[in-house]
């Protein structure tokens, strides 16, 4: 698949470019060199790679929960490809698959592992977090039992987006949504949003979703909420508020996600919830990264994850900066998404 | 609200008309004395009264598990109406809102009621099972707790659907559906197609619908079956028909919802689902009136239960034994319901 | 059953003495009237009557929760007696068994009652919370299905444990102890202790409880902890004691049972069990007297509650106030007990 | 380690003996090949052997499930040993530790063994099942994270029953057991009696065996049952027995245990327990292989297995002989262990 005039070098210099983490708020695209393919690993080419709040907060401060990072690594763990090259023992991937990506390996022998938990293995490895670079490149390599197949019905982009719908269809399995569960979001950013859809396609009759941005309330109406609050930031108003969502919901509270954390966040949620209802605390920090990716996830097409996308951007050196910065700003950006 | 011509008397008389089941396939529509409305009852004018499975072999048989009906009693389980006087400590209804009944009332002092599982309690009663009446009568008198107020856009027919609904609601809870489960439903009778649009509620992604009839997997596929597939009702033909069943889903089945409760029908769907997955079995014999109405239910605007209605009636003494014979041929009738 | 040299009249009045709570720090023993005999109630002869913490707290402050006592209410929830009487629909019991009592009362007829969460009930009564009166008195009326026998080997004090217990027990089940989960107790105190027993009555393997007072921790060890550990009450510490922690424990910590409910009893909590473990927050200010007395609970001979009693006191005016100083001071009493 | 006058070959052919499975009702003592040591494995002396069910299962028919043994393969799956050598990369474990092995090995690619449920796994691969050799050997190679460090107070014999109580463990956690449950278990053979010991290790208050074999109940009544009742094998008595069963645990059954597989005993257990209990089938043919070890049968030391030993043998031809045939035999014999 060699291009016009370009040797072989150029050729596989260009295919292996990725944007790595140099330091505080700056990224360098450079060429990456993959690792050897394993019986059971696959070689994909990156198509969309999601920016999500860790990136961000990355590459504001190369620092994440405890970790800090000392040398160039390769960002981004929301992604999706199309297979090149599939290890020798891989038996459900061919060449030419359309693939979403779950970004942590775990290792299969601790306690956690063995019970379905290995998201919180303590051996318990990231795309982004080194020594495991991420995967804003051309090409990566990756274990192919994490690379789960696209439906056709699915994009890319869509794929990329299956790693943040994880988490929400995780919060919603651990609350217990269904038809019989009225659902209060705190905070209409893109953890929020992603949230109220997830919780519809456990069939959540009654959505109300609160922020402080009148946009993003916006936005989240005309994703499917059935009633949005606009709240302050400030603590004196809980009362008050907390009236205004009950009558909002007009039916009790029976869970609320809080997709933000703070203090007031937290007892608006607690202050709004029926007595033996429960208030789940997700998004805190970015501890969004860590949670297996769900088939569900993966059969995204049923989840119109895509409406979510507001901008786009292309893999050179000016717009990764600006994908970054776009996304660091807020406001109107719900979820920034690299197209390679 | 007198009409025209006739005395109190009469009217009265004409205003408390139940169908009263009197012997072996035979119905009588006579006067009905209401019991004397207690400080937590409603008296409720009906009107929408479906017919399930067990009216119909109460009608035909005279009995319903281990009981024997010896006198005439008022039959009908599955009602909706408007009320028209609430008992004196009854603060949530009042005269004029439209509801739904639950036909089933607890002891509530036995373990069983207080674990929340009043559907088990040994002193059950249940409209329409002697010595209490059933609904299928101008008005009743029932707890003001077990009826459930209709949101606006929830007609008073699918208020009567409420409580097949609520079967398929509990079925679907016990057995843990979500956007992570695919399901097959063996019989695309009233209970499997109710069963198929709460799974579709829950937010199961696929689900296949199988049966011996054409007609009923017609219906099942315009209702929104992702797949259907015809099975006869040889055991021979089951590992052929679980190796169709398994293509149509297109990947693992999760959950079977055994809607017939045949030794072939237990059977496939024991063949059909995955190692580790569950087998549910609903609608045996006429199990199916005693699980309590959920709010779910009665919010069921939400699930279009009303496609199911196939068949409408008024209440003459002709209309209701056409509508009974209706039901018990079933063909293309799916719901029987009257409209009082 | 009358004695000696007494008249009717006064016979009757002693026999309805009750300590009534009437002011800050005032307890007074003076005769109760009893409401009359419902069909479904009975009247019990009260043998044990135990003082929980929100007893005291009544007692010294006349406040609970957001509830303030404003005319004289007989105190006293953990209790257990005798039936004297029993109502004309009661079919359980008769004169002469001997019974523990679960002072909450629902209303039946609210979503949560019929949830089996009736604990959350917004119109629970509960004993000694006005317009209810309490249990230390020498006789009570209440609802039969309230009123648990006692198996021929757990005696009357044990019964008046149920309660305490129950709380246990609930946090136990909430948590999903089993012989697979090590447990810590934060808190020796009367509710780290009964939280203890129910612990290893559910199987925990491995249980290690903490406490700044050392002669409680030899009382958890006399009790049959596995491990204890004396912590300080400094922020500062918590680093190196949950290192001791886990150390004594000799494995993971799968769930923490905060029973104190500080910040830094929660922190260590936290900070000691693993990742996907669970934290408990339990006996956090009064709220473990509104929980459903379990069967469990009622037959809690196998549960060795009777060690935690340390005092005991008769029911003249001058033991009653003495027995509720001592419950206070805290100390070496653990839980006190009236023996009517 | 070289022993007296042997060469070195003698003492290797000496070390790798194992008992083979060569036809139907013949077993060979042979030398057994080691696999290569891995990076993750470890190597153990064998100390203990069991023999269960499917053993004298495969032993007389050389069949199991829908497998056929071809060709000569090392049998027993019940095992403890000494830890001879560990692989490069094993963390945990060193020579000298005494451990039980998990038998059952998962793929950790497929969805089932990320969900936890490797038992369930299609590739899981079983100790005995061809081609995977079993224990019955002076030696054998297993991975690391499969063999559980036994706490001191834990023998060797114990470790060997962690393997079948891990059976009664799981029956007991998907049961949900705890002191609010009591339990009746339906046959006291050796899955019976283990699954007894385990409910009570969960709390259960009250539990009932009942058999057809007075021998057996008697062992049962002293390991502890609360009751025992004798019943037949004949159909027409059940109404009788489940009278019996229900006086003889004098309060509900909750949960029933049938460790035995026929009809009668399935129409026994459904008749006895309460309307909302459970039924567990467990030990049905010899799917009872197919548990993983959990940690509570790791410190089996807390529950007394090793009084279910009721033989043992040595390691040469004629006592394999003599073993498998005292454990086909059943009477008196409970559980057969091998002493190697």
């Amino acid at each position: 698949m060699r291009k016009g005039g370009k040797s072989h070098e150029e050729d596989e210099q260009e295919e292996n470019m990725a944007a790595w983490l140099v330091g505080i708020n700056t990224l360098k695209i450079q060429p990456l060199k993959l690792p050897p393919l394993g019986p059971h690993h696959v070689r994909i080419r990156m198509k969309a790679v999601g920016i999500c709040g860790s990136d961000v907060h990355l590459f504001k401060t190369l620092k994440l929960v405890d970790f800090e990072i000392k040398e160039p690594t390769v960002i981004g763990h929301e992604c999706a490809g199309t297979i090149e090259e599939v290890g020798s023992e891989v038996k459900n991937l061919v060449p030419g698959d359309r693939v979403a990506l779950e970004p942590g390996i775990g290792c299969w022998r601790c306690d956690l592992c063995k019970e379905g938990r290995y998201n919180l293995c303590p051996e318990w490895k990231l795309l982004s977090v080194p020594p495991v670079h991420g995967a804003l490149a051309r090409q990566i390599v990756h274990p192919a039992d994490l690379c789960f197949k696209l439906p056709d019905n699915v994009s890319l982009e869509e794929g990329a987006m299956c790693e943040p719908l994880s988490v929400a269809v995780h919060a919603c399995r651990r609350a217990d949504i269904s038809p019989e569960t009225n659902v209060l979001i705190v905070g209409a950013g893109p953890i929020g949003l992603v949230t109220m859809l997830a919780a519809r396609a456990f069939g959540a009759p009654r959505i109300v979703i609160i922020d402080v941005d009148e946009h993003r309330l916006s936005v989240a109406k005309d994703l499917g909420a059935d009633g949005v609050v606009k709240v302050s930031s400030n603590m004196q108003d809980i009362p008050e508020e907390v009236e205004t969502i009950c009558k909002a919901m007009g039916a009790a509270v029976h869970v609320s996600f809080d997709c933000v954390g703070f203090s007031k966040t937290m007892s608006t949620a607690l202050g709004a919830t029926r007595a033996g209802g429960k208030v789940c605390l997700i998004g805190l920090g970015h501890n969004e990264m860590t949670i297996p990716l769900t088939p569900a996830a993966a059969r995204s097409g049923k989840i119109d994850v895509k409406s979510l996308i507001t901008h786009r951007f292309g893999f050179s050196q000016k717009e990764v900066e600006e994908a970054f910065e776009t996304s660091a700003r807020g406001g109107s950006a719900i979820k920034v998404m690299f197209k390679l």
